[in-house]
């Protein structure tokens, strides 16, 4: 029985004039070919050129982490330090690092696409109900193989005014324009956007077609700090299927959403005037109002594009990094099938799958939290999470400067936490 | 006081003209050009996005390795489930953990290069005295910066007729037409690879101009499996050097030399033959020969086309996929200091660094075993390493074949140990 309401697969082929020339071009898929005899009853394939596992060089791995309820206000250094010990390679862990320790296809363990899967499914829910995850070795190279496997050498990128600086590295030796967008406290303007879309033939550069890519990042802006709010990302996602343009959604920052500066910080502010070390009121715990079958986190923040995205064309770039460590160089994409697809293949001849080892260490922290020990790693459990630290520092920096820098210095204004170096580039100027 | 007879530092700029058009626009390292400024005394920077490490959400990490002595013959599979405990994170390694958990550039830590350093200076030993090292995720992906950062699309590579179907691969949706070299039971024919450059303009299809790249399997060849001579390394190298080409050595099995089938196996071919499952006699420990400074290994293996490179024309690719383990995802480019630069922009907005677990997992490994260990375990210890345990697997299986298999078959060549899949492609028949 089909469940009334619910959305239906996306017919890809739609979207499948959105893959650039040089994706195209990677057809066939050796090892896949090669799947269809090895994988038959009885054939042992040595053709894969796999080391013999009884010669790898590593027995065990292990790794502590802490219980994700120790980020506790009272002690907030030190009760890291009393570790939940993970006893070294329980039995379904080493047989995971044994195959972590393998070649694998460039998925890897299919337990890292559970985990992604668990989330994006709790967390983010993508309005199709065939969006796909693959993991992948962090937000860059994942952002540089959108560009190779969706763009063509000469076509531009719609991105905000002011945007990342990395992004621009990585587009522009690749021929690729930004184009860029006005912008505001809320985000990319959706009258800006739609003004340049309708407009583009007479204002943009001789020769530059419309672009079939925006690129944003929704959260913590870089280098403005802006958070997108909801109306605007509807509008600017309603632009984006009028004119048939593909959003890649690079969200480091998802979980680290925070209020304004002053609207709940004045506790903080206080405290920090009066030269006060102890933790901020703004931090003490706040019971949870609503319990729902949503994550409690999911309902103070923001949604994400997916949420919008019944046509599949939001290509979301998440990353371990701001939540659980940059060092493990891990993350994933969800996106379409068809887009997954090609992403696939250029990971192919790239990147392979990320590493075994940070693979391993990921599903040893999810064995001993699950989805529910993330989500209060992150801010579930009274309120005390990532999220919440990261954000009574943002207001003791932003207090400080007020408090004690010379009375000269601009103030600081709301929604300016942007970390990372600004570019601001305009099609006039580009040359590339 | 110069030492005497000491090679000269190399005049890279007479090598800038091989960096790809694409290569060249990665001009302006924003990172770089911030560190001017951040790592003055004093300055506390807030625009590395570096998350707060207190909220790392991993303590400590351990692996456990083998001795490197463990290869025994006596009991080659048993004898792995000894190992030497590795005490979880010891000082040293619990901070070098700790930066591994950070963002870093993207040739990771320092230990990593020390490490290659380590095993270039004393087994490859570079003929030039300014090479460099910059750690990879694997030869996979740096293959193909290796592309982008020497290839314009449209150019030609030089390769041997039958190659690696990755290499092929990674090539084809650049639009890079692969340009096949006759090849014999010593590797590339020189005769054929002089014949081809010297009548360029009359054999070449129309347009294609004269490569300035060619890519070599030097030992384990895939998919024929041969192992180039030193002779025809220096016949080749002498020819790229007129031709003013450079060479991609692409290498993970180095350490993987065996002779010929037959040439020691007999003993092998009788036990086997026998239904017997001792081990054979060729795998009896020998009595090292000499001690030299050189490690004893080293003797005994063809020397590297990097022991040639006066030019600094070779990019070698190594990998410790067949040596320590595939899933590390970890190895190292070494090649002169302008190449490494452009690789390591290419590495700047893709891959960064190699994964924090995977360095710090080869840190704990090397801090137990050194450089002695690392070629006890690949094959100086009484010449029970890894390179002779899989010549004896190898001298098994052709012996099973030729004992076992139906007279009809056709007798295994000595020399066809290949493992991956095959291609052939002439530039005759491109379609790309």
């Amino acid at each position: 029985m089909a469940i009334e309401n619910a959305p239906s697969a996306l017919p890809t082929d739609a979207l499948a004039h959105h893959i650039s020339d040089q994706a195209k071009r990677r057809t066939g898929n050796a090892v896949k070919a090669m799947l269809k005899f090895t994988n038959k009853p009885g054939v042992l394939s040595l053709a894969g050129g796999l080391p013999n596992p009884s010669f790898f060089a590593f027995k065990s791995l292990a790794t502590t982490v802490p219980s994700p309820l120790l980020l506790k206000p009272e002690a907030p250094q030190n009760a890291l330090i009393n570790d939940a010990f993970v006893p070294q390679s329980p039995p379904d862990l080493a047989s995971l690092f044994a195959r972590a320790l393998q070649y694998s296809m460039v998925d890897g363990l299919p337990e890292i696409s559970d985990i992604a899967n668990e989330i994006v499914s709790s967390v983010y829910r993508p309005a199709y109900p065939d969006w796909t995850v693959l993991p992948t070795t962090g937000n860059t190279d994942a952002l540089y193989k959108t560009w190779i496997t969706f763009c063509n050498p000469g076509e531009g990128v719609l991105a905000e005014e002011w945007t990342y600086s990395v992004m621009l590295s990585s587009i522009l030796p690749l021929g690729l324009r930004p184009v860029p967008v006005q912008a505001d406290a809320d985000g990319m303007s959706s009258v800006a956007l739609r003004n340049l879309l309708e407009n583009w033939d007479t204002i943009a550069p001789k020769g530059l077609s419309r672009p079939h890519t925006l690129y944003l990042v929704p959260v913590g802006q870089n280098p403005t700090g802006t958070v997108m709010s909801m109306q605007r990302k509807r509008e600017i996602y309603s632009i984006c299927s009028k004119y048939d343009i593909i959003i890649i959604e690079d969200d480091p920052y998802y979980f680290m959403q925070f209020d304004d500066y002053g609207a709940k910080a004045n506790g903080t502010a206080t405290a920090a005037s009066n030269g006060d070390n102890s933790w901020p009121e703004s931090l003490q715990p706040t019971p949870q109002v609503s319990i729902s079958s949503r994550p409690a986190i999911v309902s103070v923040l923001t949604p994400l594009d997916t949420s919008l995205d019944t046509d599949g064309r939001v290509i979301r770039l998440d990353s371990f990094s701001k939540t659980l460590a940059p060092g493990l160089r891990l993350g994933w994409v969800t996106c379409n099938k068809l887009f997954a697809d090609r992403i696939y293949a250029m990971a192919e001849v790239t990147s392979q799958a990320p590493s075994g080892f940070s693979q391993t260490a990921v599903c040893t922290l999810w064995a001993q939290w699950g989805l529910s020990g993330y989500l209060s790693w992150l801010e579930e459990y009274m309120h005390i999470g990532l999220r919440t630290q990261y954000r009574v520092r943002r207001d003791a920096f932003k207090c400080a400067i007020r408090v004690r820098a010379r009375p000269s210095l601009p103030r600081p204004r709301a929604r300016d936490e942007g970390v990372g170096s600004m570019h601001a580039r305009t099609f006039h100027d580009q040359r590339i």
